[in-house]
């Protein structure tokens, strides 16, 4: 069974004092993706919900957009030197049993041009990303944005007993927390959301708000814009790639969501001030 | 020229309150990295010592254990479709005119198991770091201990303007930083000290310690045993399998360590509580 939580014992250290105790541990443990029986790619993880964390990377590798297009997800029945599954290597099926393409092994690999930039890297995205998120017609209003940090750590499980997890909620324009996940890894976090949002036939998830515990990096901007979502909020600071991919995009980016306040990088229009 | 910080116009609310101000970002570029010639990976990082990010890269991968292994580091002349040089990729030589092993190819990418599991990574590791960390006589005051949080945020300059780096920090066991470097990425953070030691002829880090900002995970361990470091600290929590590399290993790894308390995972006795 999956173990989000691991318990060892620790020396505990408080001034001059010290003292041994037990402690919760975030679980982190290797996770092996294949496609059709290829291996495509491994992400430490925090075991647990680990079909949407495969689905919700699918989508955000622009490999699958629906759900008719994964038509199956099981555990690899590997063993391990004492003869136990160990449950870590998933594979997918894809539509017409489509295979891993050459072009992504090599993007995830590394890039092909000499002379990358920051630019580049954008239009590359761009060019990936199946929606029109500027179109989108979300509102949603600031005090309902200022409320969604205390909702998404109230909702924190594993991280109150542990410390250890970056969390990804997804929330409707009216603050309503609609999934949760954790993980030891931002990204794999918000794979999971979106891999639950695929699972449900809800993708792309238009006019609602995704929003993690952490900073915004470039690549949780790509993950979000490829699920459609138009507004982006972290409670710690975005990268300037992110601004970047964001205002390119048409995502409304907001950071430092904390204390009734708020920095928004782009698209603020989306955000209503009621004076 | 590296830029660690760029500046954008931004929306802040507070409150009922919105007002346009200008703000300072952490830089995010993608640095693409070849070995003689070769393409290897593409990491996202902040801009600024690239070469010391590189070397560090090539320690933590096992590629280059001493400086007299790494040849020579340069800029590829790339240029952009306007003609500038664009300096985000680094070609490294290796001593002897090594190219990239296919095995490493293929472990950055994906490992070739079936059944992969946490104890079968540790042991992978422990194959591959070249220093025996059990026997490293460091000793440490919890005292100087408590202090290390202080003396990196101190000397974290890009952060205290964006809020968005991460940090990691070379220490003396007399609690004296030799080496601070911030990035996006945590994981380059920790490559770019390493890297630092190496072109400095510091490695192996015997009897020192390294301080990071956020979280302890698994990667982060695995790079300070290759730079041959007895002890990890970080202001955050660690997830298992970080405990379990640290066990395995002989690393003292230490979790929470801030307002004069530290959890310590492993190998406790080096830090002593003087009553």
């Amino acid at each position: 069974m999956a173990r989000t939580t691991e318990r060892r014992r620790i020396v505990r250290l408080q001034g001059r004092t010290s003292s041994v105790r037990p402690d919760a541990l975030a679980a982190e443990e290797p996770l092996e993706i294949r496609i059709g029986g290829e291996p495509l790619t491994v992400t430490m993880r925090t075991p647990g919900h680990d079909f949407d964390l495969v689905a919700g990377f699918l989508v955000s590798e622009g490999l699958v957009a629906g759900p008719d297009q994964l038509t199956a997800l099981r555990y690899c029945a590997g063993t391990d030197a004492d003869g136990l599954n160990t449950y870590n290597v998933i594979d997918a099926a894809l539509a017409g049993g489509a295979a891993v393409p050459v072009s992504l092994h090599r993007n995830l690999l590394t890039s092909s041009a000499c002379g990358i930039c920051g630019r580049e890297t954008i239009e590359s995205i761009r060019a990936r990303v199946p929606h029109d998120l500027a179109a989108d017609g979300l509102r949603i209003t600031a005090d309902t944005l200022y409320g969604l940090p205390d909702t998404l750590r109230a909702a924190q499980k594993v991280f109150d007993s542990t410390g250890g997890l970056h969390a990804a909620g997804l929330f409707t324009a009216g603050g309503e927390l609609l999934c949760l996940r954790e993980d030891v890894g931002r990204h794999n976090a918000v794979d999971k959301v979106v891999g639950w949002a695929l699972r449900e036939g809800r993708l792309p998830l238009t006019g609602q708000v995704l929003m993690v515990s952490g900073r915004a990096s470039f690549e949780l901007t790509q993950k979000a814009a490829m699920a459609g979502l138009p507004l982006l909020a972290a409670v710690s600071a975005p990268s300037s790639l992110a601004v970047d991919l964001a205002a390119d995009l048409g995502l409304t980016l907001v950071g430092f969501l904390r204390d009734h306040g708020a920095n928004v990088y782009n698209a603020p229009e989306r955000i209503t001030v009621d004076g």
